[in-house]
C-alpha cells in the first residue's frame, strides 16, 4: 500500500524489514514475533511521515478511499500506457475496483496462497499449472521474493525440485481446489487463470479468469477442446486470435540456444533469421546467389533494395518504424524484420557497423528476432513453423464458417505458391512495377522514362514487353485456375529513376545518353508531392504505351497459359488512382482495344475483367458512376487512409506516436482501418458502387486486408474478399471465419 | 466551302481568283464578269479534283449533308477547343445546325451585307456601332479581305473615313434597320450583335445575339439600361459577368502607348505594371525601399520570396502555372503576375535575363501586362482604375440582394485596409506563418525550430512574442468592428529552413551554430510529402509553445487595441488541418487557458471564437463530432480539394493540362471547385455541422471563395461568408448576389 497508494518506494520498508530480520537472525518472515511486528508497524508509519511530510493515515474510510483512488490513478501510468499499446487496449476504456473483506494464507502453516492455470499456458498441455507458497500473500508469489513452488507432484518430479507440491503436502485442500479446475473450466468451457488462498486449512478462490496463452497454447487448446466436447467448432474459431498466428507462421528462435545481445530495434516483421551482414542489396543479391544466408543491414531501404530484400533472410534498419518501406515489403515477403534500430549506425566507407559499443563488419554473423525487436551478434539456432496438425485442423474449421474469399498480395511465382500454400484463393493484388525494378530491366525502364518522346517510349517498351510477359505466364501457371487481379504501373516515374552518382555513370554507360541530361531530366521529373503527383491512371491517360504494352504483355500471357495448359486463366486487369469515371472509361477502352488486337492476332478470345481501386476519397464518392465503368472495386485502404487523413505514411512517424499516446488515434490508422473516418468512404463506395451494378465484384488489397478487426468491418459492408500479403492468409482465413461467426 | 467543308487550303481558290483579277486588270470582284465566273468555277473544281483526288461533288443532297457534317466536326476542332478552354465552356455541350434558305447580299449595287450592334461593345456608349459592305456576303466583312465602312454617319465623321455610311448610302434600309435595332434591344432587354443583309434593297435580318463586350461596356450598359428603364437593378446585377470584373480593378496598360514586345508568359494575376528589374526577393526589398518601382524576376517563387513579392510592383516568372506559387501569391496581393515564360531564362552570375534573342540586365526597364501575359522592354503607360461611378452603383445594388457575407484573405495592414475598400466584411483567412518569414524574424524562427528542446523553443518563441502581438494589434486596428479569423502555424517547418549554402552560412553566424548541425536537423526534417506531412494542427499538438505564443500575442493584442481604441475587436482563433475531434479538443482547451490567463493579467474578457479548418476529407466526414468543440468551420477547398482528389497543385502541371483537353476535368479543379467530388464533402460537412450546433457559422476561405461558379454553390448549400484575397471581393460581392437571385 505505501508503494501503490503513497508512491513511496518498496525498498524503503523492505531494508527496515531486512535489518530486524538480519539483527534478530531471523531467515523467513514467518520467524518474526509479534513484538517484532509492532516495531516494524512504528517504524514504517515513521518512514511515512518522513518521506511524505504527513503521517499515515488512521481513519479506516480514509486509508479506502486513498486505495480505491490509487486503483483508478493506476489506469494511467506509463506501465499502464505501454501495456495498452502494445495490447491495443484503448485508453478509453477506464478501470473498476472492488471493495470486499479480505482472507489470509499467511495465518501460519496451514494457510498458503497460488496461483494457477487449468492447462499449461506456454503449450496448452491438459494438465493443471501453477505455484504456491506455505504462509504467505498473493503477492509474495507474484513478486518473486520467495520462490514459489510448484503445484503437482508431477511437475515438480518433472523439475527435480525439492520442496513439497501442494498436491503433496496439502492434498485435502488440493483435492478440492482440482474439483474447483474442473468446475470451473466446464462453467467457463475455457482454461482458466485462478488466485487462490488456503486460510487455516480452508480454501477460498480469489479470482479467475479466461488464462492468457501463447499462441502455439491457444491453438492445441482450441483444438483439444472441441476433442473433449468442451466447445463447438465456432467456438474454437473464436478462441484463437489471428494476430497470434502470426507467431506460428515463422521460423523462432530456439528458446534453449545463447543469445549475444547486441541491441533491438522493431520488431517490424515476425519471424527469425540468421545470416551474414550484407550492406547493399546488390551484394546482397550476389552473395544470396552463392547460398550464402545474408541480413541486408541498411539506414533505411527503399524501392531499389527489392531484389536485395528479397535476396535476404532478413532485414536490419536504423531508420523507419513499423510501416516503413522496409517493414511493409519485408511482412509481404515474409522475411523477418527489425527496423528503427535507433543505436545502429553503419560507415559504408570501412562497410562496418556499430552498435552500442560493439562494432562488426560485413560478412560477420548476425540474427534477428522479427517477433521481439531483438539483434543478437552470431548464429541462434531457430525452430521451424509446424503448419500441419492442430493448424490445419483449425484453417479447415475457418474455411467452413467464413463468407469473405481471402486472395493474397503477390508478383512473383514464388510468393505466389506461397500463398496458395497458405490457402490464398487468387491473387487481389499483382504490383507490376515492382517487376520493373529487377536488376535486368531497370536500365531499359530508365531509358524508357527518359525517351525524349512517344517513339522512343515505344521503342524501349518493345523490350520490356517479352519480359513483363514472361512475368505474368509464370503467375497464371502458378494460379491456375484461380483469379489474378494485375495493376497496371502506379508509381511516379521518378521513383525508378537513379539517385545516387555512380548509378547516373552506370546508366549514362548503357544507354549512351550524358550524366548532366540525366540528371536535368530526373530533377525535371521530381516531384513536391509524390504521392499526390503524377502516378497511377494519370501515367496511363499520358504515356498509354506504357499502359498498353502491360495489357498486351497480359493478355499474350494469359493465351499462352490458356495454350499450353488448357486452363484458361481469367485476369482480372485494374487502373490504379482513379478520381473520376472519365480516366477509367479512358484507360478500359485502351486495355479492351488491347485485349481484342491480342485475341486476333492469337485467334482466340478469353474471359476478363476491368476495373478499378478505390483508393482516392473523390472516387469513393463517386463509385455509383465510376461502376459504369467497372466490374470490380479494389479497396486501396493504404493510399484513401493517407488522402482522407491526410498524412502521409512516409512523414507520419514524427507525429503518430504522440498522436497514439495521446488517444487521438486509437491505433495506428495505417495498421488497423480507421473505420469511423476512412471506413466511412469505403461503405458509401460499396453502397454507391452496387447501386449502379449489383454484381459488381468487391475487395480490400490495402495492408489493412491482413487487420482482424479490418477484416470484420470488411465482412459487415459485404465485401467480396480481402487480400493481404502472403503470410498474413492465415490470419485472414480465421479472422474473416470469426466475423462471419460474429455477424 | 472548300476549306472549311474538304479542308483544302483557302489560298489554292484565293490564288486562281487574283490571277484572273490581274489578267483582267480588275481590282474589285464586282468587276468580274459572268463569263470569268465560269472560268473561275471550272478552275475551282480541277483544283479540288487535284488536290482531293476526287471531283467536287455534284449533288445538293450530298453538299448539304458534308455542309452539315463540317459544321458538328467543327466543334472538335483545335481552335474550338482552345476557345472553349479560354471561355469556360465545356465540350460536351456540342453545336448544332440550322439549314435554311440564302439571301444574298452581293446581287449588286443595291445589296449589301454588314454586322452591328445597338451599342458600342468597347466603351458601352448608348450608340448603333457597326460595319457593312456593299454586294458581299457576310463573310467579305468579318473575314477582312474587303475593308468595310461605318454604318454611321456619325462614326464615319468621327473616325475622318471617305468611303460613304450605310446611314447616308442607303437611308431607307439604314431606318428601317435603327428601327429593327430599337425593336431587338427593346424585346430582349439586351444590347444585340446583329448580322443583316440588303437583298436588291429589301433588308433581312440574318441574326440577332445578345453582345460580347468589354468589362467596362458591361458595366456601363447595365447602369445606363436601369437608369433608362430597360432593365431592373437584378437584371444588372445579372448581366455583369463578375470575372471581368477582375479587369477592372487593376491599372490597364494605355492601349495608345507604343510597345516594345518581348515575350509572353501566361496572365496569372491581372494588371499591369512597369519597373526596373530585379532578380532576387531581397534586392526587391532593398530598391523598393529606396522609392524605386521593381519587378521581380525569378525562375520561380516560393515561401521566402514573399517579401520581394510585396515590396514588387509585379512578378515575372520562368516556371509555373496559373495555379504555382507565384500566382497565387500575386492575386492574393494583387499584383501582377506573368508566369511560366518559356522563352525566358536567368543568369544569376552575370545578373541578366534572356528572352529569344534579347539580352536585358538588372536595373533594366521592363512591362508586364498580367491580363494578357505579354512582357515588354522599357515603359509603358498605365492607366488607372475607375473604382467610383457606374462601379459603385453595381456594387451597391448587388450588396442589397446577396445573403452571405465576403471577407477577404489577408494578412498585413496595408492589405486588410485594401481589402475593407473593396468593401469585405472581415477577414475570413489571416496566415500567421506569412509574418514569420518577414526578413526580421525569419532568424529567430529559424533558431526556434532548431532547438533542441522545449526550452530552446519556448526561449525564441519569447522574442517573437512581441511581434506577433504588433502584427494582430495591427490588424485589429484597420479591422475595427469586423471579426477577424487567425488562422495557427499552419506549414511544415523545414518550409521556414534555409534551403542555400550562403543562407546556411548566414544562419551559423547569427545563431551560432554550425552550419553542419544546420543541415543535418534541416534533413531530418525533410518530408517526401509535405502537404501531408507534419503541419497544421500536428504542430500545435506536438509543440503545444507555438500555437500558445500565437494563442497569447492574439489576445495580448485583442486587449490592447480593446484598450485603446475601445472598440474590443473579436477574433476567430481557427486550427488548421484537423482530421479528429480530439485534435480540436486538445488545441482549443490550450487556447481557452491561454487566453484565461491573458484576461486575468489584463483584468478584462473579451469575447473570442475558437473554430477549425475543413481541408481534410476526414474533417468533412466527421464533421458532426468536431462541431462540438468548433464554434465555426471555415472550408480550406484548396487542401480539401488536393486530398480529395489526391492531386498536389505543386506537380499538377504535368497532367492537369492533358487532363483538362480531354474533358477529365471541365475546368481546373483549384480554379473552380470540383462540385460533383469535393462538393460532396462540403456539403455534408455543412449538413452534419449544423446538425450538431445550429448556429455554427460556416465559410470558405479557400482560392475558390473568389470564383463565381464556387460561390453559386457555396450559397446553394448555405454558408454564411466567402473570403477570397482583397482583389476578388468585389468580384464574390457580385458573384454572391447573383447566386442569391439564382436561388
Amino acid at each position: 500500500m505505501p508503494a501503490v497508494v503513497l508512491g513511496l518506494e518498496h525498498h524503503l520498508f523492505e531494508e527496515a524489514l531486512e535489518i530486524v530480520k538480519e539483527d534478530s537472525g531471523y531467515r523467513n518472515d514467518v520467524e518474526m514475533t509479534e513484538a517484532d511486528w509492532r516495531g516494524i508497524v512504528t517504524q514504517y508509519k515513521g518512514i511515512v511521515e518522513v518521506e511524505l511530510g504527513r503521517a499515515f493515515p488512521q481513519d479506516v474510510s480514509e486509508q479506502l478511499w486513498d486505495a480505491i483512488r490509487a486503483v483508478f490513478d493506476s489506469w494511467d501510468s506509463d506501465r499502464a500506457k505501454v501495456y495498452r499499446r502494445l495490447n491495443d487496449i484503448p485508453g478509453d476504456w477506464g478501470t473498476a475496483v472492488n471493495v470486499q473483506a479480505m482472507v489470509f494464507g499467511n495465518m501460519g502453516v496451514t494457510s498458503a496462497t497460488g496461483v494457477a492455470f487449468t492447462r499449461d499456458p506456454a503449450t496448452g498441455e491438459k494438465a493443471y499449472y501453477g505455484e504456491w507458497l506455505v504462509n504467505a500473500q498473493g503477492e509474495d508469489v507474484v513478486a518473486g521474493i520467495r520462490t514459489p513452488q510448484y503445484l503437482t507432484l508431477a511437475a515438480r518430479k518433472r523439475a527435480g525440485a525439492k520442496p513439497l507440491s501442494m498436491e503433496e503436502a496439502m492434498p485435502a485442500s488440493y483435492g478440492e481446489l482440482a474439483a474447483v479446475f474442473e468446475l470451473l473450466e466446464k462453467h467457463y468451457s475455457d482454461m482458466q487463470d485462478i488466485e487462490f488462498t488456503v486460510e487455516r486449512g480452508k480454501l477460498w478462490m480469489l479470482q479467475t479468469r479466461s488464462g492468457k496463452r501463447t499462441a502455439k497454447a491457444a491453438l492445441k487448446m482450441a483444438v483439444d477442446m472441441v476433442e473433449e466436447g468442451l466447445i463447438d467448432e465456432t467456438t474454437a474459431i473464436r478462441r484463437v486470435d489471428p494476430m497470434a498466428l502470426d507467431q506460428l507462421l515463422h521460423p523462432t528462435l530456439d528458446p534453449k540456444a545463447p543469445r549475444d545481445f547486441l541491441g533491438r530495434g522493431l520488431p517490424a516483421s515476425p519471424g527469425a533469421a540468421s545470416g551474414t551482414i550484407v550492406l547493399d542489396a546488390d551484394t546482397a543479391e550476389k552473395r544470396a546467389e552463392l547460398g550464402e544466408a545474408v541480413i541486408l543491414v541498411r539506414v533505411e531501404t527503399s524501392p531499389e533494395d527489392i531484389h536485395g530484400m528479397h535476396a535476404a533472410k532478413g532485414i536490419l534498419t536504423a531508420r523507419g518504424g513499423m510501416t516503413s518501406h522496409a517493414a511493409v515489403v519485408a511482412r509481404g515477403m515474409g522475411r523477418p524484420c527489425v527496423s528503427g534500430a535507433s543505436g545502429l549506425s553503419i560507415d559504408m566507407k570501412t562497410r562496418t557497423l556499430r552498435m552500442g559499443t560493439r562494432e562488426l563488419k560485413e560478412g560477420d554473423l548476425i540474427t534477428l528476432d522479427g517477433a521481439t525487436g531483438e539483434i543478437m551478434a552470431g548464429m541462434v539456432s531457430t525452430v521451424q513453423p509446424e503448419l500441419a496438425g492442430d493448424f490445419a485442423t483449425l484453417m479447415e474449421w475457418a474455411d467452413r464458417y467464413r463468407c469473405m474469399k481471402v486472395r493474397a498480395n503477390a508478383e512473383t511465382p514464388a510468393d505466389c505458391r506461397m500463398a496458395r500454400e497458405f490457402g490464398a484463393e487468387g491473387i487481389g493484388l499483382c504490383r507490376t512495377e515492382h517487376m520493373f525494378f529487377e536488376a535486368g530491366r531497370i536500365s531499359s525502364v530508365r531509358q524508357m522514362i527518359l525517351a525524349q518522346d512517344e517513339a522512343g517510349r515505344r521503342a524501349t517498351l518493345e523490350k520490356l514487353l517479352p519480359e513483363q510477359r514472361a512475368d505474368f505466364a509464370a503467375i497464371f501457371t502458378v494460379m491456375a485456375g484461380l483469379p489474378v487481379t494485375i495493376r497496371l504501373l502506379d508509381p511516379p516515374l521518378h521513383e525508378f529513376l537513379p539517385n545516387r552518382d555512380a548509378e547516373f555513370a552506370a546508366l549514362s554507360d548503357t544507354i549512351g545518353i550524358g550524366v548532366d541530361t540525366l540528371k536535368r531530366r530526373a530533377d525535371e521529373l521530381h516531384e513536391m508531392n509524390p504521392m499526390l503527383g503524377h502516378r497511377g491512371c494519370r501515367l496511363g491517360i499520358t504515356y498509354p504505351e506504357i499502359y498498353e504494352m502491360q495489357a498486351r504483355a497480359i493478355f499474350e500471357a494469359a493465351c499462352d497459359v490458356a495454350e499450353e495448359s488448357g486452363d484458361a486463366p481469367v485476369p482480372e486487369v485494374m487502373i490504379p488512382l482513379v478520381a473520376t469515371k472519365k480516366e477509367l472509361a479512358i484507360l478500359k477502352k485502351l486495355v479492351d482495344e488491347t485485349a481484342a488486337k491480342v485475341f486476333a492476332e492469337k485467334c482466340r478470345t478469353l474471359d476478363y475483367l476491368v476495373g478499378t481501386m478505390i483508393e482516392l476519397p473523390r472516387a469513393a464518392l463517386m463509385a455509383g458512376e465510376i461502376a459504369e465503368e467497372a466490374k470490380f472495386f479494389s479497396f486501396g485502404t493504404n493510399d484513401l487512409t493517407q488522402t482522407t487523413l491526410g498524412v502521409s505514411r512516409d512523414d507520419a512517424a514524427r507525429f503518430l506516436n504522440p498522436y497514439v499516446e495521446k488517444g487521438i488515434f486509437l491505433r495506428d490508422p495505417f495498421v488497423s482501418l480507421d473505420i469511423e473516418g476512412v471506413g466511412q468512404l469505403v461503405e458509401l463506395a460499396v453502397q454507391r458502387g452496387r447501386a449502379t451494378r449489383a454484381d459488381i465484384k468487391l475487395g480490400i488489397c490495402g495492408e489493412h486486408g491482413g487487420d482482424p478487426a479490418s477484416i470484420t468491418f470488411c465482412e459487415k459492408i459485404g465485401l467480396d474478399y480481402v487480400s493481404p500479403s502472403p503470410f498474413r492468409v492465415p490470419i485472414a482465413r480465421l479472422a474473416a471465419a470469426q466475423a462471419a461467426l460474429e455477424k
